[in-house]
């Protein structure tokens, strides 16, 4: 049976308040054997004690062994199956900057280049320009016309932009151009066959191949008008995405849900599961203040925290310790507004011994007032072991969040 | 793979015999912060040699964060999956008493109810009458004829009985006329759209405004008939149910089963798998004795011990210890039988403390030759999960039985 048709049916109203809090990239390795990882480090006094009065365990964000990108990583905690899921890169990025995609749309990341005068590519982000200029760019290529679709172009920061291509039977299995070093030329883009997750091979869709055609007419162009912007003077395209069929969080869980988050890419996954995307400007503690502003207007809060992620992926040990140490100074303040289920997680792993997203699964915690205890004293990936939550699938932790919460009903007589 | 297909082509014929002891509601919470849960409270030292001679584990009945009914509860342990195989309260009701329920038939629970002189519910149990004013109001409800449907009505006891409506071409797909609170009417039986299993919304069923139009008509006669009947002046309906399609214990294990329970519900439950159903009489003690007497004639023995969970839906921690222990001191009379295979374990959790059902995995244990040991030594929520058997979900303990009692062969060359 399908698990959000269950929680339909058995879901209750209740005036209980449920915060998601998620360390992007909590969990960690330690450097050496027999160490300890950034997070059994950092001297985190408010999330040991959050574990004392809670349950603890380890998630599972996609299978055992399966490193997930931010997408798949979030949507298991928000309670949808990632393989059953696949939100394109290019629609994340559009939802990021607050682009309305629509049914006709085809989403791309864009990147600005430099490519030298044989056509190879020379800088993959064009010197990382700045946003004055990226928007020059832009407005450089808005002047772009492709017969039969329309186009909007739409600067994110520095190198990066949006592409969307609206048309009548658009297809988004379209391969990335950018071959993702220098030295090499752009591809071309051409239809590709679909990522489905199915048993059976799937053909090219013929829709892919308007929207390759209508690309590399794209791209084309572009040389010609940003032959005057200096260093940027070339693009490469990835991530091409349709906008996914997915159900929002009222829904599924009949909760009325706020994002709090800086980072656009969080921004957009949450707005396509139908959370309210609020604007907290720039730092945790601006964050931490949204929360309790808005504390009567929502059932569940959605808080992301980049720098256990960007440090991780920096390989910076000691700068993630340090983070993590920050985010746990805000927990305090978090619990004084006394939600009915508090949950602190991560999407993945991001070790920074790795110096990327791994497949480990992360530390986890949720306090509510229906936890069975677990004795487990600190909060951390070894600790976490002992947990009464075992190890577990993301994709199941918002069925104990609403069952802790009182928001769902028995199953059957 | 479906696991009843697997079961069937991996069983192997032994002489050894299975014997699975359900406490209901057997798992709960500590009534403090940092307390000990009822089972942890109670002094258990036949539970706890069990435990240090066989392997522990605790079991999740449907999903993290479901909380079971007894029907789900019981198919899972039976290694049904209750997401797959839904079972009405009318079907339940009705195995309970022993009705021979057919492929046309549609089995209802009916509840008496007092009716004020506005039509309006005053009291849901018509004042709990005794067993022979419900027999006498049945009586006169077997007076009712609908045309175009058989009716039987048979008592249940206090304010129960089940209605059997049979018939070609009904469905089940109708609501509850119970409203559920006193001050209102009764509801007129209408068809609802099934609870499917599927991702389209379904259409209500042609089948079911037969059965809706039958039963409305029933209830009108009801009132004509009950009018003399003191308190005993109303009927509310629920759980609507046909006879699923469900295969025996029999076909998938190929296990001669035999059911020890007292209450109705959980002989229903077993009957529904082809287990045969014995008479134990009402004590615990009866049902151990039962157990002995038949120990020659069955390979599986389910045993169901009630009072575990009914002290823990009335909020009663001590009496749930006090039920415990009592459970505890028959062990050493099931041991003496040297079962090959010996599991206790619960349907779900009933923690005093919430007074219902939850959703929090249940204490189990399971002792066989082939146990690895997992130097748990006592049985307890907190030390079960340092069990061998880990966080397991429930509709894999049978496939654990199975292969403890060297009934199932190798997959694969």
């Amino acid at each position: 049976m399908n698990t959000h048709d269950l929680i339909r049916e058995l879901r209750e109203p209740a005036a209980t308040k449920i915060v998601l809090l998620v360390a992007d990239g909590l969990g960690g390795l330690p450097l050496e054997p027999g160490g300890k990882t950034e997070l059994e480090t950092a001297r985190t006094p408010h999330l040991d004690a959050l574990v004392r009065d809670g349950v603890c365990g380890l998630s599972l964000p996609v299978l055992p062994g399966i490193t997930p990108g931010s997408g798949p990583g979030h949507l298991g905690l928000f309670g949808y199956d990632p393989l059953e899921y696949r939100i394109g890169r290019g629609i994340l990025e559009a939802l990021g900057i607050n682009f309305p995609v629509g049914p006709k749309d085809v989403a791309i990341r864009g990147n600005f280049c430099t490519l030298g005068a044989d056509g190879k590519i020379t800088d993959r982000r064009a010197g990382r320009p700045t946003n004055e200029a990226n928007k020059a760019a832009v407005a450089k290529l808005r002047t772009v016309k492709v017969p039969g679709v329309e186009l909007f172009v739409e600067p994110v920061k520095e190198h990066r932009f949006v592409l969307v291509i609206r048309g009548d039977g658009l297809g988004d299995a379209v391969n990335d151009t950018d071959p993702q070093q220098v030295g090499l030329e752009p591809l071309p883009a051409g239809a590709v066959a679909p990522k489905v997750v199915a048993a059976t091979p799937a053909e090219p869709d013929p829709g892919a191949f308007r929207t390759a055609t209508a690309v590399n007419e794209f791209v084309k162009q572009a040389r010609e008008v940003l032959r005057d912007q200096g260093p940027i003077n070339g693009v490469t395209l990835r991530g091409f995405a349709k906008y996914p069929k997915i159900e929002t969080f009222r829904d599924v869980y009949g909760l009325k849900a706020a994002a709090i988050a800086v980072y656009p890419m969080y921004k957009g996954l949450a707005r396509l599961v139908g959370m309210d995307i609020l604007d907290p400007g720039s730092t945790l503690q601006g964050q931490v203040d949204t929360l309790k502003t808005v504390w009567k207007d929502y059932d569940f809060f959605f808080l992301h925290y980049k720098y256990t992620d960007s440090t991780g992926e920096d390989g910076n040990f000691p700068a993630k310790v340090e983070m993590t140490e920050a985010f746990d100074a805000v927990i305090p303040q978090v619990r004084a507004l006394n939600p009915d289920v508090l949950i602190v997680t991560g999407d993945h792993s991001t070790p920074s011994k790795m110096r990327s997203h791994s497949w480990h699964p992360v530390p986890t915690v949720l306090a509510a007032a229906t936890c069975r205890p677990d004795r487990v004293a600190e909060f951390g990936e070894e600790a976490c072991l002992r947990g009464g939550l075992g190890q577990f699938e993301a994709k199941h932790l918002m069925l104990l969040a609403m069952a802790h919460a009182g928001r769902l009903g028995k199953y059957g007589a």
